[in-house]
Formats: structure tokens, sequence, C-alpha cells
């Protein structure tokens, strides 16, 4: 191939942050799709960078809380305005300098400009195992960002042992569904709460949770919670903040943990506006560890999660459902659709094709 | 001494919990003063027990807790009515066949009825050096229940580290006083929040706080964090609850931890009518550490506990302020007061005097 060869100019779509979105659903009046002449050449490559094209995005919740524009209670850092956005993503290398990549390797990227192509430092890289039969967007999933944040929820701030009874909230959810299948692999018995009849379905029947339930069709939380934990929860899985925490803290059990994953019920509100918790008082009495976490501060345990999480998946112990939006054009509506109940699934954008 | 004088009959007060308190300040409504005739003999000493005259007993919030008559986030058990109450106390033994205990012996007893005269079980027994010159009030606070809430919340929960901004709710009670006081000795910043500028004094003038103020006179809990704590907070030891914690939550630095001692703002009502804490958003993008814990789960620290603050008292380090009410008859009152801003120190009840 010459030098001359190698060079192309493509048209390259990629997402920025145009204002931030203190309230409600981001949409199209913050986020603005927009298209770039972008030359493919090794020339345009710094050293310790290649070029990808991206093949999947991973569409998390995460995502909409940098997009707030202030630091009340939210991760940080918040994206910065006019910039091209980045999440976790899956793509293909199309050119190198590099002699540890060649072109054709598949990558997985944590930090990826949501954009068709980009130009990366291979820093931010892990290559995917040619040999592996686990489908692309299962490394988004079950061995990505969700996976990983259920593992660290049931493993190490759950400190999980058999017999114990698990409640799990957003269940049918990237990092819920995950969670209640480790916590079942461990021998406890698995209650998930989530917003249709379509996922307590999901979640009985392909997931093998012991029980689910709508919260939607619950009335009464506290009613719910005392016909499906007779014996109290030992560790609650926090996904939704505000009356579904209430609710469980009259539940949960002496020395109960409540790994804090995300309060997803409460991201799109400001804080003043957002639901009080008035039972916080159990804490003491029953001696509760509540820990926040994101998955950034755990990477030193990403092996033992990779090696544990393949093992499984090996031994078909791990089912996955994705809901797979088409064409990075989706971006904004499969974002706005993790706010939505009819969500199944973990959310994805299958951006290019893997040929 | 013959067996005959041995024996004797004595007019022996004693505290009851008559009927439960959901709400409010308990009262004599609730407890009641009984008198009855206690006799005094060896032969009425079941094995392995003594009978103790109480000295000093300990009042904590905790007892308030423990009269609720429910479970609703507060301590258990909960009394049962129309027994005596126990509490932690100070007595001298003055009934015994137990080599190990003689007559004159002072007792330290975590479990002691609240009455003048009782016969308890040696196990619950620690006896006080006699050749010790720790002033006997100061088993009850520094050396008692408090000294080592106020150590486990520092050393163990809080994992201390110099430099670091520690800030104390209910600063100038029990827990509160020593907890600054063990900060201020592991080189951290120390402010405290009270009720009174009287107790404002107190942390700043004799307890060698940083700074302290009087959250009656701050009509912007938000504003006064701003300014107390400029470079955020890293410690955060709650004693009170409600729109504290609420305040506190938007000022606490990344990966800070607040052990959760009481929230004594919120024992007083159902828990439906407590303040609701709608920011809890922050556990999440802050990674907190919530942790509530309840002193007799760390009892295997107790001996780390005794040394190091018996050493910071020996080098006098470790100051004391103590409100102390005289005879048995006090009791309720003395409990009332902890609910009142205008107590100061950690509250006793001196029974009987020490001759």
């Amino acid at each position: 191939m010459s030098r001359k060869d190698e060079e192309m100019l493509v048209e390259n779509k990629e997402w920025i942050l145009s204002a931030y979105a203190p309230q409600g659903v981001p949409t199209t009046d913050h986020l603005k799709l927009q298209t770039k002449t972008f030359t493919l050449s090794n020339d345009s490559i710094p050293d310790h960078h290649v070029a990808v094209q991206l093949l999947w995005l991973s569409v998390d919740p995460y995502l909409r809380t940098r997009m707030t524009g202030s630091q009340d209670g939210l991760y940080s850092p918040q994206f910065e305005l006019n910039q091209v956005l980045t999440a976790y993503g899956i793509g293909r290398v199309i050119r190198s300098k590099e002699t540890t990549y060649r072109i054709g390797d598949i990558v997985v990227n944590p930090f990826s400009p949501v954009a068709e192509y980009c130009i990366v430092p291979i820093d931010h890289l892990r290559k995917v195992d040619p040999h592996s039969n686990i489908p692309l967007p299962d490394y988004l999933s079950a061995l990505g960002v969700p996976g990983f944040a259920a593992w660290v929820a049931i493993e190490v701030l759950g400190q999980v042992k058999p017999g114990e009874n698990v409640f799990i909230s957003a269940a049918a959810g990237g990092v819920g569904m995950y969670a209640g299948q480790l916590a079942k692999i461990k021998g406890c018995r698995v209650i998930g709460s989530t917003g249709s009849d379509e996922k307590v379905k999901l979640l009985k029947d392909e997931l093998g949770f012991d029980d689910a339930f709508n919260y939607n069709k619950e009335s009464d939380l506290d009613a719910a919670l005392s016909k499906y934990f007779p014996n109290g929860i030992d560790i609650y899985l926090e996904n939704v903040g505000g009356k579904m925490l209430e609710a469980v803290l009259n539940h949960v059990n002496y020395r109960a943990r409540i790994p804090v994953c995300g309060m997803i019920s409460q991201y799109n509100q400001v804080w003043t506006e957002r639901e009080g918790v008035r039972n916080l008082l159990n804490i003491v009495g029953k001696e509760l560890k509540i820990e926040g976490y994101m998955v950034g501060s755990y990477l030193n345990r990403l092996g033992d999660f990779a090696k544990e999480m393949e093992d499984h998946m090996k031994q078909g112990k791990i089912s996955s459902k994705h809901k797979i939006y088409y064409g990075i054009e989706s971006f904004v509506e499969s974002l706005g659709s993790i706010f939505s109940s009819s969500n199944i699934g973990k959310v994805c954008v299958q951006v290019n094709k893997d040929i």
C-alpha cells in the first residue's frame, strides 16, 4: 500500500454538548450532532496514538450526570461545552504506526470520543482477544461498566454471603441485571424491582431472579417490601434513590450494606426539589453501611472481576439483555431511553458494523 | 462481723419505664421512681454476683431511643415496661462472696440498674484501679461510652489523617467534645457546631477546637459551612441529623467519611414527621461512606481505646466538662436536659457520694 493510499478524507459525525441541562432529560437542545472532515493519514497521528473507527458505544446513566453543569451531588467532572463527548466504546484500529496495534485490532476504550472516527492515545485502549467468542456488546455490558459496577457492589461493598436476602432496584437495567445474577450465583435470595411487567418477566424467566415486582403497580412500597422480604434485606443495591430508598430503610436488617451505584430517580431535578428521605435514623440503630462508588475507583480489582465474570460467562451462568440503537445519530435518543421505564436491558449504540 | 451484722434492710429507689414515649422528651408520665425494700445479705446474692451501691450514673442520648416502644430506626432493644431501667454506671461493692471482688471495690457496669442498690453479675463489671487518680466521672465520660464512641468515630470509622478538615455536630455533647479533641491530637483542623454561645466559648477556649459556631444563630447553615470550611469537610461526625446533615452533604469532600453516632434532632418525632434529606445523591458522586455504629459492636477495640485515652489524659491532652445532677431522683430531669441546647458537657448523676 503506497503512502498516498493511506490518506483518506472522511465525513466524521460527532456529538458535542452545546448547553448544560440542569433539569430534565437532555435532548437535541443540549446535544448537537456535528459533521467534520477527518483526514485519515499516519502523518496526522501523534506518537503512542492510533486512529480508530467506532463500532459500539455504551450508553450509561452516568453520562447524563456529567451534563448538569453543576456539582450538586452529581458525578464530576462535567463535560465541557462544545467539546466532543466521551463514553465507553469499542472500535477497530484503522491507522497505526505502533507495532503493538495493527490495523483491524478490536479495542475497548473507556474514554472513547462519541464520534465515528477518532485518534486516541493507546494507553486508554485494551485489545479484545480475537479468538474470544464473546459477542462485542457483552464487552460493554457483562464485561463492561455495568458488569464491573455490579461486581463491585455485590462482592466488594456488599461482601455477599450465601443465604442473604438481596434487593436490587432498577433490576432490569445494566447494573441491576448482572448484580442480581452474581448474587444468585453466590447463593442468595434475590428480588428485583423494575418499571414494567415485561421487565418483571425478563427478571424472573430469563435472568433467574427469585422474584420481581413492577414498582409502578405497587401503591404501597412498604407493603410490597414486607411481602417480598419477610426476613428483611441484607444487601440493597441502590440505583434509584428517593421514595424507594426511604421504603427500603424500614426493611433492611441489622448491619445491612447499601452500595450506592446511582439514584436515577433524582438525576433530572435540582437538588432542592428532590425527594427527602426521612428515616435516615435507621443508619444508627441498624448500624448500616451506605457507600457510594464509581467503578473508576476500583480499577485495581478489574482483573479479578474480568476473570470471574468470563468464567461465569463460559459456564453459561450469566445472561445479557441489550437494547441496541443503530447509527451514531441515535445517541441522543438512546440516552433519553435510559430514563424511560419502557427501556429494557443495557443500552448500546451500534455505530458501525463489525465486519 | 457476725452473720447478723451483714443483714440490712434498705429503702431502694429505682426508676422504671411505666409507658413508652413515641414522641417528645420522656417525662414523669413515662418514667416512675419507685421505692422497694432491699435486703442486703450474702444469702440473697446468687453465685457470681455481688451487691453494689450506685455512685454515678451516665445519662446518654441512646437511653431515650430505648423508650420509644417501636423499632422505627431507633436502637434496639427497647426497655421493657415496668422493669428497672439500665444505664452505664459506677458503683461500690457492698456485699460479696466472690474472692475477686471485695467490699469497697469501685466497679464500672455498662448495664447497671438505675437503682440505688442492686445485685449484678460480676461478668458485667470492670474494676477501677484504686491507685488511679482519674476522677470517677471521667470513667463515665472520657473513658466511658462517649469517649469510646468518639474514638470509634475518629479512629476506626473516620480513619483520620493529619491535616484533614473535621466537622463535629453536637460538639459540646459527650461524644462531640472528645471526638474534637482526639481529632486535634491527630493534627486536624476541627470545627464544632453547638446550640449556645456559652458552649461555643467552651469549645474554643477550653477544649481546643479551631473554631465553633452556634447553629441557632446561623439562619443559613450552607453559608456557615462555606465560611468555616473553605476547603470542604473530610470527616463529619453525625450526631444531629436532619437539616444539618443536608447542609453538610453539600460541603463534604470526595471520599469523605460520615460516622453516624446519633441523630438527636430526630429522636422525638415519629419517622414520617422527621426532616427529609434531599441531597443524598452526593453519596454517589463524592463516593461517601456513611456508617452507623453503636459502641457495643466495637468492644474488641476497647483495650486499644482505653490505653490511648488514658495516655492522653495523663499528658493533660484531654479536658472534660461534666454537667452533674445530684441524687437518683434527678434522673428524669437529667435525661430531659440532653435535649435542651442549654445543656453543657457530659450529663451524669451523682447518686451517692464516693466516701
